[in-house]
């Protein structure tokens, strides 16, 4: 409720600064009896990590989570999983400079006006580092909704003006993983690629768009009317750094469709009912419809750019402020893991209240 | 939890389907010694009600609130407001051929799935009725916010392929009520009224976009990181029937821009600290920065349409929906001040959450 | 969480005061499918109102409940039930000489600090009026709970110094609703009517306790470590009016026994295992155990007595209170309902979140 | 939600088992600019940690604290504060015969059942080890609190039948640390060290109950009407292990007297409005009324006794517990912090959520 916690059923609570201790977190409402895989977990805290590709940040991290309860001889146990990643390689000193200055665009002076003081080495709380918590809580409800053959897969959809075209139905998901922007489109992602090393080279940022699709979910997740689905995940994902915008099914497009055409039909088969098209994207009236959800997340270009910008000192006095530091010009290929981590939280927390309120009767007990 | 209530600490629950016996609420977190003007309330809801003009639905509904309690001489007490508003003109029979049929992109499948059962006279509890609530509550968030001098203002910013190209900074607020789809440029009014009548008499719907815009603010309203102030909007947002979704600031658009162009200098004068450009509609870091807060929400085009479409029964039988009832082709105009309460709720419940932890110390007690 | 909502997935949130139009609530979370059977919530409030028998106050009110939403041909949809009693027969004249005086152990002055504002009549908000919703719910709970086989009986186990001694196992439950008090003792029941009547021919006030037992609750309800079966108990109990104290299984008196007498041991039969004696009160380490829950609530005498008290006026200066209207000698016989009625309302919200976790596996979907 | 967690705007989520790594939290919501006195965290874990006495457990722990954010030099910024405590003198061996059997009085059964895996060694999560969170949270309000002037007392008041009979006004807080039993009253002290020993010797246990006074709250804090002060405090009084009642005020021994008696007079003077008495124990109408909040909390005899005791084994065989290890015969010296600790949560928490509806106006802000 003061913001640092997350999910009701399936909560996660973070804390943490990018160049304090380390960033850890709490997650309460795993359901018990769920073996968990640690190989799982770090390997998707490594395509989050800084230094994995040449157009990352050079942060060389090897963020590696240590699981501190709540797992019994490899097997959850229904009460909460505490857990830490130590911070080794901060270089604080690289903020010195920026102490007494409120960096454009980026957290450094709301937190300074909201709480009267501010760690500022490397963003403090408002680092995205704060992810790494998302992702270790991402990673264990992924194993949960494995169970349930639920899958969730993420990619970066544009960087700029580069886009990917196709539709996600025709792209195959296992490349993903095989290009340094995770784009599902090797061509694209090629594209993609270069202009984020050229950009990186001009010490400055570029944004772009991932798109995510969940398979499996059943019908009936989701809890009108304020609760839809696709409110939850709105949520979840506007709370990640640098997001700008959320749509889904048809999204902003789908605006300017007429009703007799953005429509979809039910069909009936021997799979039982779905719909011939999805414009829906997967929820209707906030629940899930058994179809594939998927939505898209704006993020903006990194705030910190290495070039020469006008700003204020705390005092507010006129300054220019010449960042230095090591820093992503993109932050897209290491969001893809974090948005499918939000994702996969949302859906197992919405999951479980839905599961809540199929009560068994007396008999069966 | 269950997913009818709204807010943290100024928060609504609201109950009642369309065809029931009415739409009700509860306010809870009202702050005491508010001046409740039950006119402007009754002028939101107004805004809201159908039959207002040629393209909405002609559903005739007077709407008319009634405060049954929280308020004593005219002033708010702090305890809960609960309030109601009777339906009159249901004419529940143009849904009974609706009644074993599921219709395309409405709620009606999703519905039966989850809970077995189903309220199909209008669509029950997922019908656009239940926003009376919102409205009501937004109404009194609203009074609370003018005290501390917030203004929130929203408007038709696009019908499907017609969208206004000035910036919110260069449009007059005051001529939002002028025309009938409630756009605050009056030329490009008329063209989407021309339009939405042209649709409506082919018997199909049409979407489009609504702008919101907060002015006002105080620095410091957002807790990160997971209850970021456009966080919190998004999922109110996304709460809202037939959204599609949200962006703010520079939003899906500023995916395209470099972070040297994106960046907001910081600049200072008497006024204090502020930002040259607003790419980031507001809010940093999760938190406001005092600047305009901004956004925009995608709508579908409404679902039902007076054409036959195809689709099947309960049982799964493909069958033909031939809609009759009388609905609104386009829900821009009324979903204006829609946005509006949600606005105004999110972020007066923001307000409370940020203003509870400025302790007085001792000897200010 | 602004104080008027109970619960988080079976939820209640009420309004309304003594003397405004009526009180009323919603109840969100209820699950779909169960039958309401009206009667069952009239007679429960029947079993509330005042006027029902010489010892409670004369005021005269059908408290006639009117459902407003949720309920589609008798059965419950899983949307909120919203509902309202209209007040009838209020008298605020009688409390025109209260309005600028703090009533002893009243809530006048507490109100009057917290809000700056006071609706005087009746006591507004902070009547035991309110407890009307809380029995609308509480029979709503007990209707899904009876599907479950879980039954919740309370009865009057003192007033003022006439105690029940027979241990809850060996009395009569039907003997409950055959005397005015609500005593499963009828020797001892006689005995506290007689006491109830003198104390009121006195102008004076009476307090007592209220013992509860709920029966074939299953193992495994409640939520370790913070969420505790008995927590969440002791909550809902200390929110009614003029409660002092809760205590379950052994009590207080519990700590006077040696860790050798007091422990339950576990035995083992036909039945499965069970404790042979129950100093645990059904609730182990947070969690029910199967046995049955029983706890006991201290109510104060009321705070009305119709005899002259010193007291203050709203502005510090003394004055004398002789205080008019309509009154209960002594709260016990109505707060049973109303105790069933919270310890209902506890028990399946905290069913539902420990239902949630039951996940069904892929292949059970 | 899942149970972990405590608390709204001030909220302490934990984690941890006796025999696993260690007990941990994350404190969110502590107010920025708070100074962290780290040595007094600290002595009020030395008043909770085992081995600090002859009359308490052998083991030996040292429990010191390490905070991992939050504090940024030496002053708290408004972000969560993660904390952790390693466990060092865990002798698991001594839990190898309590594997397969279920303790009487113990949580062994109910987690069992309610989780189907079971974290035998030292109780597991359901060990009283949990609380060393409790106690630096609280230790970190109670820093809060003081700044504001608040002041949270709390003794044992008695052992078994040796009991304090002087109320709390004569008694003098600064004994509570000179004794063993943490007993205000010297004299009683002496009679409740020497039952204890003799108990110890004896391999048996003893409980008693815990008196607390809170004073300088002001005027205000409390939700009605299910928020209300005292059900708060019972919800976290009766969320620590071993406990099995609450009052305040009155309390039970209130329910034996008459109204005329038990109203608390409002009298006026230079420091304004009071009571003449304080039966109401502080909180009227569930909102503090500015006099010293008292409340008393039972706790039950240890269950561990190192006598042998008839149990059943995990498969339902009859079977007979001898248990080891090292235990608290009785737990209330030991539990005086842990009850300070919640005391000062919930205090905390509610004050926040009073003071967040004072919102200024426009011009103030």
């Amino acid at each position: 409720m003061a913001g640092n916690s997350y999910g009701q059923l399936f909560s996660l609570v973070s804390f943490g600064e990018s160049h304090g201790q380390g960033i850890g977190g709490v997650i309460d409402g795993c359901p018990a009896g769920v073996t968990i895989d640690e190989d799982f977990i770090q390997a998707e805290l490594d395509r989050r990590r800084p230094g994995q590709s040449k157009i990352t940040t050079s942060r060389d991290e090897s963020d590696r989570v240590e699981l501190l309860s709540g797992v019994f001889e490899g097997v959850t146990t229904g009460t909460p999983i505490g857990f830490f990643i130590k911070n080794k390689e901060q270089r604080s000193k690289d903020y010195d400079n920026m102490k007494d200055v409120f960096r454009p665009s980026h957290a450094d002076y709301t937190y300074t006006q909201k709480y009267g003081i501010r760690d500022h080495r490397g963003g403090g709380r408002s680092s995205a580092r704060e992810t790494i918590a998302r992702v270790v809580a991402g990673a264990i409800a992924k194993l949960v909704l494995r169970e349930m053959g639920i899958k969730i897969s993420a990619y970066t959809s544009s960087v700029e003006n580069i886009a990917v075209t196709k539709p996600y139905t025709e792209l195959d998901f296992t490349e993903i993983e095989n290009n340094a922007v995770r784009c599902a489109d090797p061509e694209t992602a090629k594209k993609m690629v270069d202009l984020v090393a050229k950009v990186k080279a001009a010490g400055d940022s570029v944004g772009g768009t991932i798109t995510t699709v969940i398979q499996g979910v059943p019908v009936g997740v989701g809890e009108p009317v304020y609760d839809r689905l696709e409110a939850m995940l709105a949520k979840g994902m506007l709370s990640i750094n640098a997001t700008k915008g959320f749509e889904f099914g048809s999204g902003f497009e789908g605006t300017k469709l007429r009703g007799s055409i953005h429509n979809d039909p039910f069909i009936s088969d021997e799979n039982g009912i779905h719909t011939k098209s999805n414009n829906s994207g997967g929820v209707q009236g906030g629940i899930s419809n058994g179809e594939d959800i998927y939505f898209k997340v704006a993020f903006k270009p990194v705030a910190t750019v290495l070039q020469k910008q006008k700003t204020v000192t705390v005092d507010g006095k006129e300054t220019v402020l010449d960042a230095k530091g090591r820093h992503d010009p993109c932050v897209l290929p290491r969001a893809v893991p974090i948005v499918e981590a939000m994702a996969a939280i949302t859906l197992l927390d919405m999951l479980l209240i839905s599961n809540a309120y199929q009560l068994p009767k007396h008999n069966e007990l």
